[in-house]
């Protein structure tokens, strides 16, 4: 298998200014496999309770993501999360958070999972970030994920994991805290170098992401979108698209890690226009190639020189 | 003359933490027209007073822009602005205006300021701005920038000024208040409409800019600066190295306007990166269109249309 995500698989309650729902299939494992299915075979490790049901399975199966590595717990309830967004969409509000089976959740990867060629370690502890990636050694790209909860409370175990990553993939407030330094190129460097990275993905939104490498800089605007209906998951959407577009190549170069970056947008674009998952499900490789091209269109120009053709 | 601007010509004193100045030559149409001097011959119609010496006069004259529409006030003291810039140097803390010859300026274009082929407003009570333009009747492509301040106080004026031109350039959080609508793609196409323009540019600092078209989108990052000293100005450099491309052009095309958007962009990252005019004071032609290429590189990626190789 060419790509094994360990992240969350949840249930999500939401109101948005649009609409509210109870119970929508959710956690950052689920997003990123359903986006990274539609470049490759992903392979989900994760745990989950007794209420999880057929509906649930069924939008993995259709996907074709393997669930092998999925732990049920028999006599446990799956995480749970409440949140409501504002007005301007931009701020989760925590409502409610119930760990459940979450709480001591051991990842357990199969000899499968341990053979993936590429590997997301999707916001969890940082310490069972490691502890996978460790288990993990053939992977020839490792990406992660954090988030300010473990930046705050234990930074050091953050930068541990990232010394054993390729790559890292976070928002720019995040970028900001770890490096603890306001500029956003400085951040960059000084987290590339803390890891010895071969990438670096800020995401910033609504106004789109910038890939660091060695020796390079690309950045792109986000798709633009007149209606956003739930960022929930856009991240991790995010990166499957990314993270699925690698695994799909047979080297991972600097053109291919940009074209990841298009795909990843592209693929979060689609996330954000309704709840859930319920947008991405129904996706078609037609739209998201369409896409794609838009973002072509938005952001290509002609390099022409400039002579003054009037004498000063 | 090809390019015509209407705007301040002060003297800003500034605290940032990276130094102080206490007087520094700046204003609107002093940035504006410096940035457009490198690709275009450029009038400016503005006002000082009697402290105006020969060393600002000098600036002027080395970049060949025609100042004879610049009336002197010979009891008066030219418009001043104190300012300071905290760490993050995003907003700035207005400390003291004094208004000075600015406060009773009555633009009174020349012949040759009326016959120009492009006019840039830049921000100035929106009444002056209309009547500069209804002055210009001749000008093909007028462009308008605007702030908070009079989007607060005097909306109704503003826009009826943006009826009467072909380009409005502002940032994300005054299109947002102009249209009162959060989602900046809404907001921009409201803006469009209000004015039958034929092209909206939104500034997003950091994260770049953003350039509406009646059919079309195109958006850039903002070039990668890890030092950022003084941003006063910027903005109004940007237009002006926009405008002034563009009056360097035969024809306002899409491409134009495009390329138009990165020496915008090419130039206001100069701008901030020394106090003042100082850095756009001793720019050369070459190291704009180093930076140009810069960013080529950054943006640019290939199009390679995505098919699964697996089936799924």
């Amino acid at each position: 298998m060419s790509l094994t995500v360990v992240g969350s698989v949840a249930f999500d309650a939401l109101e948005t200014p649009f609409g509210k729902r109870d119970k929508l299939l959710g956690g950052a494992g689920t997003h990123f496999a359903l986006s990274a299915s539609f470049f490759t075979n992903v392979r989900v490790i994760g745990v989950v309770g007794n209420d999880f049901t057929e509906a649930e399975w069924n939008v993995f199966k259709r996907h074709n993501i393997n669930t092998d590595d999925i732990e049920i717990v028999a006599d446990g309830k799956t995480f749970f999360w409440r949140g409501r967004y504002d007005y301007d969409l931009n701020t989760a509000h925590t409502l409610e958070t119930q760990l459940n089976v979450f709480e001591t959740f051991q990842p357990k990867p199969s000899e499968e999972s341990k053979n993936s060629r590429l590997l997301f370690l999707a916001n969890i502890l940082p310490m069972l970030q490691k502890q996978v990636r460790e288990q993990c050694l053939n992977a020839e790209f490792v990406a992660m994920d954090t988030m300010n909860f473990w930046i705050d409370s234990m930074k050091g175990a953050v930068l541990e994991t990232i010394k054993v990553v390729d790559c890292v993939i976070i928002n720019d407030a995040e970028a900001r805290q770890l490096a603890d330094e306001p500029n956003i190129h400085k951040a960059a460097k000084k987290i590339m170098e803390i890891g010895d990275l071969r990438a670096l993905v800020i995401k910033r939104g609504e106004y789109g992401a910038a890939l660091f490498t060695k020796d390079d800089y690309f950045a792109i605007p986000a798709y633009p979108l007149e209606s956003v209906f739930d960022p929930t998951g856009a991240g991790d959407t995010f990166a499957g698209g990314f993270m699925g577009y690698l695994a799909s190549q047979v080297e991972i170069t600097e053109d291919a890690l940009r074209r990841a970056m298009i795909y990843g947008s592209v693929m979060a674009s689609f996330n954000v226009e309704e709840f859930g998952t319920e947008r991405v499900d129904r996706l078609t490789q037609d739209e998201i190639n369409e896409r794609f091209r838009g973002f072509k269109r938005m952001t290509h120009f002609e390099e022409i020189p400039f002579e003054r053709a009037i004498s000063a």
